[in-house]
């Protein structure tokens, strides 16, 4: 650090004060964990968040907006295979996994019925030096917002069955009158026939 | 970074070591990819988690605790708005963003109906120039356990629905007898009648 | 620091450049607004990504892969108590929540019916000096990929639901068909009889 011609490999290089009082800031990618962050942000390990995560969700960023298919969102939920599994050690131990057992989705299988919620992440290699080429990867998120829209068309679903059971129940108390009506006559007229 | 007096400047400032060992502390906030973070840690770009996320969630960390109406949950999501938009090129290459087909919600229908998950984050100013002001982002968590509640309520409705066609279906079964029974009725009636 | 020769237990040991361009990367755990990051990223505060959080889901990592019962998960869903809260103000300053305000669940609720949705964390001291131990987070996601399963199952009953309900609409098109030839009969007997 005290080479300026070495400046390059310096920390400030690395991370740099931002714009604003007590930022610190990096442009490209950075890795915990890992030393080829793929992303701008790879954590091989586990994430505690004490505040929230937000996502820019403004209008203003946003065009061609149009409401989506909740008929279609249900359909592809009921069809999503839901799995437990154990992720495979070798891979775990590499990726900081510690909860190897889990509930979840298949990445292969939600490729099928929602495309864009998965993406492939390149190469991965396991601790046994096993590789896995092409890697898939799930944003959750995608299939949680597609769980919102199933619920929105059950709802609409669960409103019409009620009122196809309030016609019935209507429908049955008018039967049940006739029906007394009825005995009430068959009665009267079994009395004046027997 | 080559002046000793002038430590505080160095990047030992920017990152500290935790008190525990192995570990890298900074206090303020952190950017990537973008110069003025105004929150704990900002991304632009996407992230990958190997392991889990965790929020806190204890009661001794609570007060006020009380349930919800699921009622009013499910009402909410009911009339909340799914769509499907792109990001507009301009935002989206500030902000990192490639995957910019998304099916979600707008931050601006989601104040309306469920105030809390929405936040104004500032000005953002996108690559062309353009500002949009108090940018609007949403914490999709408070989305998907609102989404909870209203499969709750479903479910209330749905085991009530099912009773009231199980009292539908012995109704009808009854009548069913009746009917037997009283076509029997008439048949006698009817031979002897005729 | 100022030691020439001790440089690498200087910034560059806590953050180094990683194997491809233009990557920051450190090993261990990194905390922010936490000098005691127990997990590979600890953040007390809130986080802002601009693009998708993304998580490992491939087949090819993954063993004992086998469907869950969604009758479960519906019942576990049903009974998870949704709470509004306030954060305590000596846990949320220590832990950077400013939205003190939220829905959510308990985590001590959470553990009975979904114990792997649930991690203790060691213990936390609040603001006022106030310990917490053994202090619990939750996984979020694990909740939310469960009310995937619960919906998967309100789906095939409401499908049932529905085909019920078809049956008694037959039935009571059937019935009033056969009320009307009565009514048509009884009309003649009573004719004939009266």
């Amino acid at each position: 650090a005290s080479n300026p011609g070495q400046f390059e490999n310096d920390s400030d290089a690395l991370w740099q004060r931002g714009h604003v009082p007590e930022t610190v800031v990096s442009y490209g990618r950075v890795g915990i964990n890992t030393d080829a962050p793929d992303e701008a942000l790879v954590v091989c390990g586990n994430v505690k968040v004490m505040g929230t995560v937000m996502h820019p969700s403004d209008s203003r960023a946003k065009q061609n907006i149009q409401e989506v298919d909740t008929t279609e969102q249900l359909r592809r939920i009921a069809q999503m295979r839901l799995v437990e599994y154990d992720y495979k050690p070798e891979f775990a131990s590499v990726m900081g996994i510690n909860n190897t057992h889990e509930t979840g989705i298949i990445a292969q299988e939600v490729k099928e019925l929602l495309p864009t919620a998965v993406k492939e992440v390149g190469d991965i290699t396991c601790e046994n030096g096993e590789k896995v080429d092409n890697f898939l990867m799930v944003d959750k998120d995608q299939i949680f917002m597609e769980n919102v829209g199933a619920v929105k068309q059950l709802c609409k679903l669960t409103n019409n069955l009620e009122i196809r059971i309030e016609e019935l129940e209507v429908w049955n108390r008018k039967l049940a009158k006739l029906k007394r009506i009825s005995s009430l006559k068959s009665t009267v007229n079994e009395k004046s026939t027997f």
